[in-house]
């Protein structure tokens, strides 16, 4: 009885403190609004590129964590300006916008070849990983590193980037290494994640994708145009370090291993919002934002 | 040893007759090339809606069987005329494409009104279901019934449509029987699934999705269109079975309860063509191609 009664009177008193409604969480967009300068990290202009479209600009940010070999090919044929004049060739829906030269008309600079294929990594011995705790239908686990989706198999001892929206991959032919970084495509639709270890990702659109997304929908197999389509000109695509500064897109990305993001992750999971009537309790890994916002002026 | 030598032999002879490669599994297109006119079923004219937009029709494939309240209203709605003249509203990135009357242009026609929330349904005593076997991150069973992707619970006894690329909503207020039928949204990027349960999904677009994807996006909150922003007018949505029948579209679907689809599955979850270096062996809901072809001539 004496033990009862302990749990009784703390009890009782928690219900009075709370006679206003139970205190929901918070939204994402109370997560955001809460969130220090510290949630946050600047993208690294040497590591970010710009895609510059007759309707504006995509913003990506590479991962030369997960594919070195491939962000370096990249960035090289970025700075021998071989995209500039090339065109968005394939946009298939609900799968891929993609980009690069099929009719050779720009040779490739020198130094740019083939590449080990960089489908997956060897697991570092300390990766940051935010592991999500809903599981997934591809992978042993999902979670978040510096940023990026990705999956991760303790047994294989490996890690990968996940085909999740946005993603940035490198196109390729049969061959596993006919991949050189010259094609490449960004994920319109939902997850294809039976890519996951297939392609190279290399990165992700953290901003415009919408500029991508609603090009219309090419007619030949695949979602390439036809002929007769109309392919939408890229004007250049440059690296954002060597943009003059007061051109370049002043973005930050939520870091994914902190509190806050711990926070907003569980937002998406149960959502507080009125509207929701149940909540999912559960998140799929390429459900979840990676806010991203005009970096706050000083 | 006797028992030993039996297995010898046969092994043996397997392996004599299979000395060129290993026949691989059919691909997609190959279980759709084998299949036979009774792994196909037209579209019922009474539960197909075109949705004429200057670009071409997008058809909508009804639920009536998980929402009948909400199809009736929409039927209702539709062979009074109401979405004629309307427009798309809504353009989200990987979420949604939106119509309806926000300004109360169109008077509701007499009879329509808030109805149950048709968010799940309780299990029918003898529902087909072919279930998927690699899990889900959302639901404790998905898979398909009656040419819909679904989630169950036998725990709850319910099941209910999945928030797939494709699906068709009713779009509602806070208040959970706030949605009549007269909004309606599509599902344009990966799938939502929190959404599952929270509102009533009344059918899948089965041709022309690509018309509502590639419209470009709403620059207001939650991508409604501003003020400054042209919408896309509807020209007209109308029951298939109120059409002539020269102008229907002649389409007709892949059964979800046969050998054929579950081929279809197993050529999706391994994908045998020689592209894939690795196999995901495994596959989301969302990931299924629910198969639509016109109507073979007879």
């Amino acid at each position: 009885m004496g033990r009862n009664l302990k749990f009784l009177i703390p009890c009782a008193l928690v219900i009075l403190s709370h006679s206003a409604p139970a205190a929901k969480q918070p939204s994402m967009p109370e997560v955001l609004a809460a969130s220090s300068p510290a949630d946050w990290r600047p993208l690294d202009p040497e590591n970010t590129l710009y895609v510059e479209l007759p309707g504006g600009r995509v913003v990506i940010e590479l991962a030369p964590a997960f594919a070195p070999l491939h962000v370096v090919n990249i960035k090289t044929l970025t700075r021998a300006g071989y995209f500039n004049g090339l065109s968005i060739i394939r946009e298939q829906d609900n799968y891929v916008a993609q980009w690069g030269d099929p009719e050779n008309r720009h040779p490739l600079p020198t130094g740019i070849g083939k590449v080990a294929p960089e489908f997956d990594s060897t697991l570092p011995p300390q990766m940051a990983f935010t592991r999500l705790p809903d599981g997934d239908v591809y992978a042993p686990e999902v979670g978040f590193s510096a940023g990026f989706p990705v999956a991760r198999s303790l047994k294989l001892h490996k890690v990968w980037l996940a085909h999740c929206y946005g993603m940035v991959g490198v196109g390729r032919d049969l061959d596993a290494e006919s991949g050189s970084g010259a094609e490449m495509y960004v994920v319109i639709g939902h997850a294809p994640r039976h890519l996951d270890r297939n392609v190279a990702l290399v990165g992700r659109v953290v901003k415009g994708i919408e500029l991508l997304s609603s090009l219309p929908r090419g007619s030949a197999e695949m979602g390439f145009y036809a002929k007769n389509e109309k392919p939408l000109p890229i004007k250049s695509i440059r690296v954002a370090a060597d943009v003059p500064a007061a051109e370049r897109s002043n973005l930050e990305v939520i870091r994914t291993d902190t509190p806050t993001f711990a926070a907003l992750v569980e937002s998406r999971r149960n959502r507080p919002e009125d509207f929701f009537k149940t909540q999912a309790g559960r998140i799929d890994l390429c459900n979840v934002p990676i806010a991203v916002r005009e970096r706050p002026a000083h």
